[in-house]
This record gives structure tokens, C-alpha cells and sequence, in this order.
């Protein structure tokens, strides 16, 4: 990852680790457009971008929850766990584990009846990560990009 | 379904078409929960319930469809539409397409660059209506039930 500032490095983290890596522009300082995403998220009191920080202070990990109210259930709201990242120097020392899991607790303890998320069909090893914390493959992810 | 007040006729069509009946409570007049569900959705700026109104006036269809800020793509926005439902004596008349064209249009609208959403792994004719309207099978759906 390039040097970025500080206050940059969540941001930087998360577009660095991101999927899709021929979308980002790992640009140093990053493009205005992240930093607009960041504010949005930031205000909004449904969403949380939650990041795990390494003994040196640098972002290992992150996970951005949602939390959407909706009519299901009696009105209960539903969570959404997207962009779960771990850097991969850090893997297999049980990050993810405990960001999906703090995620979990909050948005139960946020009256979700219901955490859901999708991970892409190839990524075998994450099902059984997401299985191991007590998801079900109960449905099939569906998505459209422009 | 039964007979409702007009101003409860889109909680309830949404409530009395639910996936998980066993988890809906459809009483006269409905219970306060699914009200205060309802409110939050309203002043929700990144959610909208949308709902389709036959001749009659009647609620025949519905969805929510949820813009959500984030940083990925450049910090694009994706969408989730989510509780897509047309009542079951108005099904093969193009309502739910309709109402999926008009979420995936209205997201692209407000500058998402994805569209997501789950179906249960058994709905397999759900599967293919969504096919069919640009969407791919490219991800698992993962949930956990509380």
C-alpha cells in the first residue's frame, strides 16, 4: 500500500483490499470521490465502517455494517455485513473472525432478527468461514453492476 | 387478507405477503411495531418501500429498495433491493418486473454502480425472473437468524 496519511488509512485500507481492484484509484492523496463515500457513511446513523487496528496503529481489518430498518418479521430491522477485509500479512489470527463477530452482537444488540451477507460464489473459503460463525448458505446472492 | 383501514393497506399487503408468515403477527389493526418499522423506513432518505397500485386502488406489489453509501468502486453507492412481493391473484402480469426495473433504474439514477439482492436457494423461478432482468448468480447469500 503507498504511504498515505494518518486520517487516509481507513480509507486506504479498505480501497486497497478491495475486490474489485481494477475499480479503485490507489491514487496518493486518494480521490475526492472516497473521501464524499467516507462523509456519507460517517453522518449516516444506519451504517458503520468498522475497522481493527494492528499493534503499530496501522488498519489490519474492516467490515462496514448496515443496519436496515424494514416490515419483516414485526417490523424488525435486518443487518447487511459487506466488504469484509483482512489485510493478508494478518490472516489466519482470527481478525475477521472477531470483526464479524462484533458485528453480529451489534446489530443484535441493535434488535436485528436477521444478519445477512454475500461473498462471491468462487470464494469457497469464506462460505465455510461465514458457516463457522453460525451463517447458513440459505440463498443465492444476485447482483447487476453497471 | 383481511380488512384493513386504506392508510394500513401497504404494511399490510407487505406483512400478509411475507416469505416467513409464522413470523408476522396479522391482526385489525396491525401491531404498533410493524408502525414504528414503517416511520423509520419514511425518514430513511437511503430507503424506499414502493409499492404497486392495481385498478381498484388496492396494493398489488411492493418492494424496498435500499441505497447504501461505501467505498468501494471509487465510493460509489450499491443498492440491495430487498421484500420484492406481488399478490398471488395478480402474478404473470409484468408488476414485479416492473417494480425491479424501476428500483434497478432509480439506483442507477442516484449513482450506484451495483445492484444486490438474496433469494432463497429454493426459489429457483425467482431466480430466472431476475436473470432475466440483467442480474447474475454470482454471489452466495449468507444469513444468521436470531
Amino acid at each position: 500500500m503507498p504511504k498515505y496519511h494518518p486520517i487516509e488509512q481507513p480509507i486506504a485500507f479498505k480501497t486497497s483490499h478491495s475486490v474489485g481492484g481494477a475499480r479503485e484509484r490507489l491514487e496518493v492523496p486518494l480521490p475526492d470521490s472516497y473521501f464524499r463515500a467516507f462523509e456519507k457513511v460517517d453522518r449516516d446513523p444506519n451504517l458503520q465502517l468498522v475497522v481493527a487496528v494492528g499493534g503499530e496503529g496501522a488498519v489490519v481489518g474492516c467490515l462496514q455494517l448496515c443496519v436496515l430498518p424494514g416490515l419483516s418479521s414485526q417490523g424488525a430491522s435486518r443487518a447487511l455485513i459487506e466488504d469484509v477485509r483482512v489485510a493478508s500479512h494478518c490472516r489466519s489470527r482470527g481478525i475477521g473472525e472477531q470483526l464479524v463477530q462484533w458485528a453480529v452482537a451489534e446489530a443484535r444488540g441493535k434488535g436485528c432478527k436477521l444478519v445477512e451477507l454475500l461473498t462471491h460464489q468462487t470464494r469457497v473459503d469464506a462460505q465455510r468461514f461465514y458457516e463457522r460463525l453460525g451463517f447458513a448458505r440459505s440463498h443465492v446472492g444476485m447482483t447487476v453492476r453497471f
